[in-house]
C-alpha cells in the first residue's frame, strides 16, 4: 500500500474554530491515505461544570468518573467527531468518524486502580490493522476520537497522543507511515521563547546530546521519547509542528539516524 | 447477497436500560447481515433543560436550533450510539456506529424554512448502497443514529423512522431486505386496549378495509402507510413488533398481497 499519514490535532486546534477550519482545509488537501486523530478541548470541562458535576483532579490529572465518561463520550465521540467529519465531507474528504469500539478497531483496557484510580481511563492494547487497511482501501479517511473500549461494554477515556501512536503503529503494519503531531508551537525549539529556533531533525543519537545539554526538557521529553519509540517500532518518521504548517516543510522531524 | 434485516428501536427502548440490554442481547443473536437504527430518548430533552437552553416547540414538534443540534449530536451520535456499539461488541456483534456524515453514507437536506422553520431538521435524499454493502460484506453491523448531514458541513437532526426507511431501501438495492420496527406494543392491534388482538398480516388490499372500518387510526396510519410505501419500493416485508419480541414470530407483518 502507498504511504499513510497519521495526523493528530489537540485541544488548542479544536477550541479555535478558525484554526480548526484552516487546518481541516489543509488536511482535506493532502493526497493519498490519511488518518486524523483528535483530542478534546475545553468543551468537556465546561459542560461538566455546567451540568453541575464535580471536576475531580488527582495530581493535576482529571479523574474520569461515570458522569465524566458520559460527558467526554458526548463531546469527543459525538459533537467534535461528527462536526469534523461533516466539515471534511464538505471539503471533499470522505471522512468516517470512529471510536475504538466501532468495528472493535482499537481495543483498550482500564488502567489499574492502583496506585491511583483515574476511573474510566484506558490504555491501548491493540489496533485492528486489517480493518484500518480496509477502510483506507475503499477511500475512507478515518477520524478517531480518543474514546476507546475494553470489549466488555465499557467505554474508556484515553490519551489522544497514545491513541495516535498506537494507530500509527497499526498503519505502519500496512504501509510506510508518517506520523504528524500538530501543536501550538512551530516544532521542538532550541529556545522556548524563539519560534524561529526550530530543531529541524532529531535522531536517536542527536536526542541524547539535546537532552544532556538541557535543550530538550519538560513536556517535550515524553513527546520526543514516544516519537523515538514509534520510529523504533516501525513508523517511518514523526513530525512535530504547528497546525498551520501542515502543508509546509516546517516542524521538527524525528527519524532514524 | 444474503438477506438483510434492518431493525429500528425508539426512545422507549433507549430510555429503559433493562429493555435495551435485553433487546441488544437478542439483536446480537440474529445471524446474518443486519443493521440497527436507533432513535433518541429523553436524555436529549433532559440535557437541554439542564444546560438552561429553551426547548422550543411548534405545533407539538421540537425545533432544532443550533444549541439543540449540538445537544442531540452529543446524545444521539455520541453517548447513545457509542454505548450501544460497545455493548454489542461485548456481545460478539461487530458493530460500527455511524451518522449520515460518516463516509457520506446518508445524505440529507435541511427542511425548507416555510411554512414552519424547524431549524436544523433534515429530510433524507440518498443512501450510499455500495458503501453499506461493503461494510456488511466485511462482517460489520452498522448502527445508525438519526443525525445526518447536508454535504455542506451542517449536521441535521432527522426523524429516525424516516432514516430507517431510507436505509432499508438502500439495503433492498443490495439484497432482499426485511424491515422491523420495534415499539412499545405487540403490533398493530384490532383493539388498542387488548395486546392480544395483534393483526398478524396487513397487505395493500387488506389495509384499505382496516382503514375504512376505523380499526387502524391515529398514529398507526402514517406508520403503516410508510411501511406500504417501503414494500412498494422494494423492501420484502415490514414488521411492527415489541422490542421484547425480536426473536419470536409475533408482531404485525406488512407485505404484498
Amino acid at each position: 500500500m502507498e504511504k499513510i499519514r497519521v495526523i493528530k490535532i489537540g485541544g488548542n486546534v479544536i477550541d479555535n474554530p478558525e484554526v480548526l477550519d484552516r487546518f481541516l482545509a489543509d488536511f482535506a488537501r493532502i493526497e493519498g491515505k490519511k488518518i486524523l486523530v483528535h483530542g478534546g478541548g475545553k468543551l468537556a470541562t465546561r459542560l461538566t461544570k455546567e451540568l453541575g458535576y464535580e471536576v475531580q483532579m488527582i495530581e493535576g490529572r482529571r479523574v474520569t468518573d461515570r458522569q465524566t465518561l458520559d460527558v467526554v463520550t458526548m463531546v469527543y465521540a459525538g459533537l467534535c467527531n461528527k462536526q469534523i467529519v461533516a466539515k471534511l465531507q464538505a471539503l471533499g474528504c470522505n471522512a468516517i468518524g470512529l471510536s475504538g469500539a466501532d468495528g472493535n478497531i482499537v481495543r483498550a483496557h482500564r488502567r489499574p486502580a492502583k496506585p491511583i484510580d483515574y476511573g474510566f481511563v484506558g490504555d491501548i492494547d491493540s489496533v485492528d490493522s486489517p480493518l484500518l487497511g480496509h477502510l483506507l482501501e475503499v477511500g475512507l479517511t478515518p477520524v478517531f476520537c480518543a474514546i476507546m473500549h475494553d470489549g466488555e461494554s465499557s467505554l474508556l477515556n484515553c490519551n489522544a497522543d497514545s491513541v495516535t501512536q498506537a494507530i500509527a503503529l497499526g498503519a505502519a503494519a500496512l504501509a510506510p507511515t508518517d506520523l504528524i503531531f500538530c501543536f501550538e508551537k512551530r516544532g521542538v525549539l532550541r529556545d522556548a521563547e524563539d519560534e524561529s529556533s526550530v530543531i529541524e531533525r532529531i535522531t536517536p543519537t542527536s536526542y541524547q546530546g539535546l537532552k544532556a545539554e538541557g535543550i530538550v526538557s519538560g513536556g517535550m521529553i515524553p513527546k520526543i521519547e514516544n516519537a523515538l519509540q514509534a520510529i523504533a517500532a516501525g513508523v517511518s518518521s514523526v513530525c512535530i509542528k504547528h497546525a498551520d504548517d501542515l502543508l509546509t516543510e516546517g516542524g521538527t522531524t524525528i527519524q532514524n539516524d
